[in-house]
């Protein structure tokens, strides 16, 4: 199988776009923005719905299901957050279709079957959920109320990437609802976390942990933290966000509990959320010119192994060896295929694996068989190596801990390399044009300072980072005073 | 805790619409038609999608996902699909919203954002799907495709009822393609069976297989593989339907493959789909004038214990006991609650757990500490008894299986007991008005008497049973000859 992508030196998106297809990721439908999420993808996907899942359920929350569509009244109810979505809103105005008189076999939207209200296609949930939380918040003994849910939003982009940037795309929303500010506060902050532990840990992408400048906060928050990833070409990336909304939503859906004394109280809220998103954010930091690079604790196929045969006597004696290898694997729950078809020639299948990132693949020929022996090769490094058939199994769980460490050290590494303290706007451009990446600098904390380096470099302030270091100094436009370097980049 | 349910015997719609609501499985919301699910029905629901979701992967599926919309053009490709769903579809329209001049703080459709072709919320994916798989198929060994999709979809009924019919609703639906007919319809068979299996060995609802006459079919399918299930009323519900389409999408979408020959031949199809509405029938079969009855397989909660004391030496007591239980139970897979809390008295809590209908209480007070006993209740049977703590762990796996089983034979003595065979129309239309259920009857095989019966008896063919005998008769209605006995019921 010839891979044919260009190389990510030529250019860096074009590679992505290309490997997002041939890896068998996604694709692009006959419907303008909206992808088809190829089984591969989804597979991934679903290993990383059941982590977050997990991790959600851990920390108290539970799931369930609001409606896809939202009443336009219902929309405008939370004034900001209607105002940063109105632009982009799939909207539902009749129900039905007739046969088109004029023209056999074809449709046309019935104009008798108009809605009297629009629908908005949810872009997100805030407005939906609230008008919910009015009906089942009463009293304290109400609260928290911890709830997500697993659904597909519309945002109507007119630029749209696979993955990156999608008219439809799959998430998770987390709503809750609190009696106290400090509680809701703390609940915006522990999701935080648990974004961060997940796309370290489970991703092995490194993110820096960070607030968002009121200008790229989520519309009706009063607080955004943000983890902010960076991709191989210098390019930030937001991983996930979660949202301390403070009373907005509450008091828009008029959402009120007695307290403990019998009076009646705004509760306070947060909202948090990843999307299919950070599968463009895994293939961006991984991937190189041979396909995917997939960490094992994501990857659908964590070992491979491919037989090297010639006679149907040899294949049958390594088949006896691998099923037995196979049964083991399955055991340590390590997900494991035996490739044994026979129409095609291992080094076919070898370019398929490493195209479609399998972490680890076993090799066993004849050769092997005597002297008892697997080639076993990684492929984040590319290296192969031989390794003995007694007690493989924990050499392969060993190795694929190994390889999960390591690919989260290498990015780490990239991701420190690529931070730069500038001081003056003439580096801060240099920086920008030449190196990319994150740029620490200080700035005046103003809006509009903030849009004009937006408007010059299209670097934004990807986050205020949680645990910059006090350090007086002056804005890097506006030589204002500062209290401390924030991270500019440009982004996805 | 008071529950406040209609009587069954009252009135079954109402008593079904509060226990629903009451029971915390899914409300209303404030968007026409469509409902919430609430954490506990969701937490129900997440059980059915895991087996459901096992057994496809066992039997070779993959899961993907495909655009929400469809555009009106791909939409009608195939012909009596569109017909089918035309009725009933949400069509979007316009993709922006604007500020209303005329009123501030409200948001109007945009005019100038009026979309070149409408868009179609899939009511289901065959077209969408169908214009992909044109890409996916070449040869013969692209083939079979094997895949699932998690997802909502949207049919714009005018009068809905909560899990039965909503405007929106949850589900997956299967969509494969195939080299032969042969293929087509054994998978079109195996995935019939799959649904037999779980409802009846998950859901503990016994179901009769058939096939849909010409007029009940799917629009767009060549054979309707159904099961049907009996409700507590005598009126009957579809449970799950498996499509064999035979060549239709193929050719409207123009999926052809190579065959080994090198010949070009259209694919051949077959779909097949459960959703939200299984909740319906799983309240409906089982659940009493006290409120839900669950199977031990889908129950969220399988065994609650909840302790009865005076003083907080005792509660210290008994906790310390349940403790150890309850992780005894937890390493038996068995999910398990213990109710602690110090502020609600016993009677409130029996009642609420009954009203979720948790399949096994344990109740322990003092005296139970003393002879070393626990109180077990059944909320199937409603019947309790007194059990040694010693080895209740193995009494409790027992006893879920038994509860498991018997809730199965008591809705298949009860679906037994109602079906009836009947020979005149008279008769037809007696056992209809006064025992209801499932009539077995002779029908001459066309649409017409079909209709007739319907218009006159509200009663509809469910299905040709597959096992039924072969038995020369007349008509019910005509008396012309028929060849076998055909299944009428009222349904949902």
């Amino acid at each position: 199988m010839s891979k044919n992508i260009t190389k990510r030196s030529e250019d860096y998106s074009k590679w992505y776009n290309e490997l997002v297809v041939k890896a068998d990721l996604a694709e692009n439908s006959g419907v303008r923005g909206c992808m088809v999420i190829k089984p591969y993808g989804y597979a991934i996907w679903e290993k990383m719905q059941a982590q977050l899942d997990k991790m959600f359920k851990e920390t108290g929350h539970k799931n369930a299901y609001f409606p896809l569509f939202v009443p336009k009244s219902m929309f405008e109810a939370e004034e900001k957050n209607a105002e940063g979505f109105a632009k982009e809103c799939a909207i539902v105005t009749h129900y039905r279709l007739k046969n088109d008189p004029d023209n056999k076999g074809k449709l046309i939207v019935d104009p008798n079957a108009k809605l009297e209200e629009e629908l908005i296609v949810r872009p997100t949930s805030e407005a939906i959920i609230w008008s919910t939380y009015k009906k089942w918040v009463n009293s304290y003994r109400d609260l928290p109320l911890l709830i997500n849910q697993w659904a597909n939003v519309v945002r109507w982009e007119m630029r749209t990437r696979l993955f990156l940037r999608t008219a439809e795309f799959l998430w998770q929303e987390g709503h809750t609802a609190h009696a106290t500010k400090e509680e809701a506060l703390a609940e915006a902050k522990q999701m935080h976390q648990v974004y961060t532990d997940f796309v370290q840990d489970f991703m092995a992408i490194p993110v820096i942990k960070g607030a968002k400048t009121e200008t790229e906060r989520f519309a009706g928050a009063d607080e955004t933290f943000t983890i902010e990833a960076l991709m191989q070409d210098g390019k930030a990336l937001q991983a996930g966000t979660s949202h301390f909304l403070g009373q907005n939503f509450a008091k828009a859906f008029d959402v009120k509990f007695a307290n403990q004394e019998g009076k009646l109280e705004h509760v306070w809220g947060t909202s948090w959320g990843v999307s299919t998103r950070l599968m463009g954010a895994l293939v961006m930091t991984h991937s190189d010119d041979n396909g995917l690079v997939l960490p094992p604790n994501l990857a659908p196929i964590q070992v491979v192994v491919v037989p090297i045969h010639k006679t149907d006597e040899q294949l049958a004696e390594i088949s006896e060896q691998v099923n037995d290898l196979v049964k083991k694997l399955l055991k340590l729950n390590i997900s494991v295929k035996f490739d044994d078809r026979t129409n095609l020639k291992p080094g076919f299948k070898f370019n398929e694996y490493e195209l479609k990132g399998v972490p680890v693949r076993l090799a066993i020929g004849p050769k092997d068989l005597e002297n008892g022996t697997y080639e076993v090769a990684r492929r984040d490094t590319l290296t192969k190596e031989i390794v003995s058939k007694e007690g493989i199994e924990m050499f392969i769980v060993d190795l694929l801990e190994t390889i999960q460490k390591e690919m989260f050290d290498r990015s780490l590494a990239f991701r420190d390399e690529h931070i730069t303290e500038v001081d003056t706007f003439e580096e801060f451009k240099e920086v920008l044009e030449t190196k990319g990446g994150f740029i620490l600098a200080h700035w005046d904390g103003t809006a509009e300072t903030e849009d004009k380096i937006k408007d010059l470099t299209k670097a934004t302030i990807r986050c205020i980072p949680l645990d910059r270091k006090e350090e007086a100094g002056s804005c890097v436009f506006t030589g204002k005073p500062s209290e401390g370097r924030v991270l500019f980049a440009k982004a996805y």
